[in-house]
């Protein structure tokens, strides 16, 4: 049995928790974050400032900090040989992100799943599934309807913004539109807060809107969808759609993918880069 | 550019190099049949009885000959530094068969992939990264509409058959009919036959009817569709789903895997085993 523990303890690193809690091959042993209070819901697991102030040293760790934090938090743990798998979203900096970590796993002799989730993680293996099975054609990925996390930050580091939540919804074919609801600030210009949000690059090239309102409180949700849809060769049809919260399935990923990071050799890999069978309990024969 | 040959010249080792045809980084040698004549459409490739009367030895081979004689010709290839791809598909025998096929592959110091396809192969893999993304849950696997080449071959093997074609429908939810459309061969007894079909182990647990018809050349098609669903914790769902010429996209798959056998390990593999990235052309960022 696998020790695990949370690095951080939001939305997603209390559905990471929740999802080892459910493995039969992995158990929590604490959370790690800033405030040393009990995690709701996880009141008799540790909440400890670093993994080494746990009863016992981890096996592996999730890694659910916003992505700028967690290569310090995640470079260390590697080089103590704990094994790791984030949920690191900027995609243009994955690349480098894995390189760096890699030679901190490497000095650990574990290894690191980079980039674990729906996007970036799954979505980009299926989307190599489908061209390996439909290699010429196109493509589209549909995202929404549903909160972006990162838009929704976004938008609230505009300033003069009380909160905001940004709505991704699909109009198909891999075209979008992004509904952004937000609260000013007492006294803050409407249409200079609107200017400020719309020239930022999250949302210059991109259609959307914004409704000032008094209240949004009734606009947050976690639940979100995607679709991918690859035509190809003689009428060929590939269709993967994935609807649900997105915090607990981005936490079952991270878990599946904690299992795999224990199975490979020293090194950082994307998801693409994992045998499809190391993210399943037991053996293969068992399994199919 | 790997130099690649077909194991067979039926519906899938046309589709198979067609789809080779279509690869940038590999390119058809040639096809193995017992028929010397030119396969038709591919008449300037060599249609030769062995893989060593071709003009130059290839690096790959796509094994596309009926499963029960696939191994021996697999194994030849294998021992003799061939890398091999099959779309072996009697489910029940496949671990015993990668076993076998490891130590030829070690000898030759090659690898190959067993099973590839859509079932067995691409399909496992699907319910392989459902799982990962929604651990607890239920799933179902739907087949059809589409003609199945195994049912089908099994009816007329059954004896006072012309022609049959068998027809796997989908009821949902995992759930399905079989439609048998046959032509009887003269002074064969209806009932006497339909019991022999009905009673095969193809059929014996399944729902099913028969329609003797005095031709049934109308209801040959290569059409296929599946879907796969698999419902969650938290209401989530996923779903994939796949639809277009049978032969072409297992052509397709085997085509990709061929690719992806060339970089694993010495020793046979099931897709389900392989990166999903070993399947595309090219780097992973390139790809990405």
């Amino acid at each position: 049995m696998k020790k695990i523990a949370a690095i951080g303890a939001g939305n997603i690193g209390k559905a990471a928790a929740r999802a080892i809690e459910l493995s039969p091959d992995m158990e929590l042993c604490g959370f790690i974050r800033r405030e040393l209070k009990p995690v709701k819901g996880f009141e008799k697991f540790p909440s400890v400032k670093s993994v080494f102030d746990l009863p016992e040293k981890p096996d592996g760790a999730i890694i659910c900090l916003p992505s700028v934090l967690m290569e310090e938090a995640e470079k260390e743990l590697l080089e103590s040989g704990i094994y790791t798998v984030d949920a690191f979203d900027i995609h243009s900096e994955l690349f480098a992100m894995r390189k760096r970590l890699a030679e901190s796993a490497k000095k650990g002799k574990v290894s690191c799943i980079v980039g674990a989730g729906w996007d970036p993680g799954l979505d980009s293996v299926i989307r190599m599934l489908m061209t390996a099975a439909l290699p010429k054609g196109i493509m589209f990925t549909d995202f929404g309807p549903g909160m972006s996390m990162g838009h929704s930050a976004a938008v609230r580091m505009k300033g003069g913004i009380e909160n905001a939540f940004s709505y991704t919804l699909p109009l198909g074919y891999g075209e979008h539109f992004r509904k952004i609801y937000a609260v000013l600030k007492p006294g803050e210009d409407k249409k200079e807060v609107e200017h400020r949000i719309l020239s930022d690059k999250y949302f210059e090239h991109e259609r959307c809107s914004i409704d000032f309102l008094d209240s949004i409180d009734d606009f947050f949700t976690t639940g979100h969808s995607a679709k991918i849809t690859r035509f190809g060769e003689m009428g060929g049809k590939l269709s993967f759609s994935l609807s649900g919260d997105n915090p607990t399935i981005t936490g079952q990923i991270l878990a599946s993918s904690m299992r795999a990071a224990f199975i490979q050799k020293p090194g950082a890999y994307f998801m693409t880069e994992i045998p499809p069978v190391d993210f399943c309990i037991g053996s293969l024969e068992k399994i199919l």
